[in-house]
């Protein structure tokens, strides 16, 4: 079996990340017999740099060829007056890929718990999938402003709400089979069709995952109570970036944390969650664990999963022998 | 000085923790030389049981006598399937009174650290005031729904937004005079028009204070990262929901924390922010420190603030003596 894998090494802290990622990959690849193709392109900053632009049509080509992409981290001071900014062709990107899940784990490992800014006799044992969904909602509903006033549209479509659900459920069936789907059902129209939707497809096609719903306020609120009770979390955009950049302290650092964007096929979109970290970028200084996590998840993405538990027990091996 | 205060007992624990909050307004009043006069009428549940609405026309019409509104906790399963709901009372009231600003103050005493779900070291002297905006943007939106899809829209206008800055401003003026805006105006056009109104009011009216604003993602995570380091937070309705909430956690009960909601004139609305817990109702197990928080805020209101101050000590004194 051969993959192909494309590299976009992005700016800052990324080419050195990204070089631990490929290493990893090279590694698991001989230990299990498969083989991986790669091919490495310029992206965000380093491709404005090069071509004049963050997302060239070249680049975009080999992505869409692939079997996955991992992704380093783009975006830089070096850029932020350009007409071109480097985030923009993350943008274009995730539009091109069709991409519209985005999976954000967060799990706290025993060994550093101590860590994490929640006592450690409650983050304990926490190991909780956020799924939110990545193209819809109101940060890409019609905008309208005035001098004096403005406004913002959230919408959603049953089919938006249905094919993120599913990979949610799915998600769910291969952890612990519980699925808590938040909203704010209680006040928005929007959310009261998403618990619907959800509610429908949890008694048609998955009768097997434990389903719940929360408000949005109290998903906030229940992070920090009992982290540890969440299994796999569905939510709209908005509400996804919100809890997902909560759920993402729980850990104590966001460079242990990958995450994937995944959309009806191949490829996905793998990354850690941190960002380009210019001022230690090529110092040696960055933490490589987000990018092995999204090593991981992309392997688990491609069916490899021998490899990918390879590699998850390489990460608690170093976090208990004190390393992160 | 003789004020008038109406007394909404409500539900469940509500008329409990009520006699508590009425039994320290006399007790202050007394201690400072002013003079109470006091109205107490049925809201909520019990006043659908007695007058078949949860909020009548005789109430409403004392509370706007008023010259400021406690309110003890709304609702229970008895009228969960009633036609009328007693939160209906508590919406209408509000817009009766035109408050659209409610303040959330979450502050951790150093002897109760120990109780929040955060590590003491990181948690300890955390004192921030939520200022929400409470009757705009996308929770009262116009909404759309078909079969197969549904909408919310946020609007905002300037006015909504100065006049709920205003209030922040002035508080983080009696306070240590730091105020952090949180939006969402990488994305969203309504957070756009949110930041230029704010800016241009700290610039205009408010030089002495020290302005910054925060992505409302960026806030979730630094509310567990950093507490201590907000003062003061304006926010709009649904951040603010999700944010306050998030920010409830941090004391270790939300049994301590009270709320104002406060209009251009008074009188203003002071609750506890907990609910009317009807499974411990009547069985004096309910916390008063919510009440007696509410108590506090509501004294400030009317400008009397050496009782407020009494009362803050009194509940600083219970908190080192071991007692919540
Ligand atoms: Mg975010
Ligand atoms: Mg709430």
């Amino acid at each position: 079996m051969t993959y192909r894998i494309t590299l976009l090494p992005g700016d800052g802290i990324g080419p050195e990340i990204t070089a631990v990622a490929r290493a990893v990959l090279e590694h698991v690849a001989a230990l299990e017999g498969f083989r991986i193709e790669f091919a490495t392109c310029a992206f965000g900053g380093a491709s404005i740099d090069e071509f004049g632009e963050p997302l060239t049509e070249a680049t975009l080509k080999t992505c869409q060829a692939s079997d996955a992409i991992f992704l380093g981290a783009v975006g830089g001071p070096k850029w932020d007056r350009a007409d071109a900014r480097p985030e923009a062709g993350l943008l274009a990107l995730r539009k091109a890929l069709g991409v519209y899940a985005n999976l954000r784990p967060a799990a706290v490992h025993p060994a550093l718990a101590g860590k994490s800014p929640l006592r450690p006799d409650l983050v304990a044992g926490t190991d909780v999938l956020i799924v939110r969904e990545l193209t819809g909602g109101i940060y890409f509903g019609t905008r309208e402003r005035s001098a004096d006033s403005a406004s913002d549209k959230c919408t959603y479509s049953r089919g938006e709400i249905e094919r993120v659900a599913r990979i949610a459920f799915e998600q769910a069936r291969l952890r612990r089979g519980k699925l808590t789907s938040v909203d704010k059902a209680n006040v928005l129209e929007t959310s009261r069709l998403w618990r619907d939707v959800v509610t429908e497809m949890g008694a048609r096609d998955f009768p097997d995952i434990e389903l719940d719903h929360m408000y949005v306020d109290a998903a906030a609120m229940h992070m920090l109570r009992a982290p540890a009770s969440f299994d796999v979390i569905v939510t709209e955009n908005m509400f996804g970036d919100i809890l997902s950049d909560e759920a993402s302290m729980l850990p104590g650092s966001i460079g242990l944390l990958g995450s994937a964007s995944l959309g009806e096929n191949k490829p996905g979109l793998f990354e850690p969650i941190h960002g380009s970290a210019p001022d230690i970028a090529g110092q040696d200084k960055a933490n490589p664990f987000g990018a092995i996590e999204a090593v991981a998840q992309l392997l688990e993405s491609l069916g490899e999963t021998a490899a990918a538990g390879r590699i998850r027990d390489a990460i608690n091996t170093m976090h208990e022998a004190g390393e992160w």
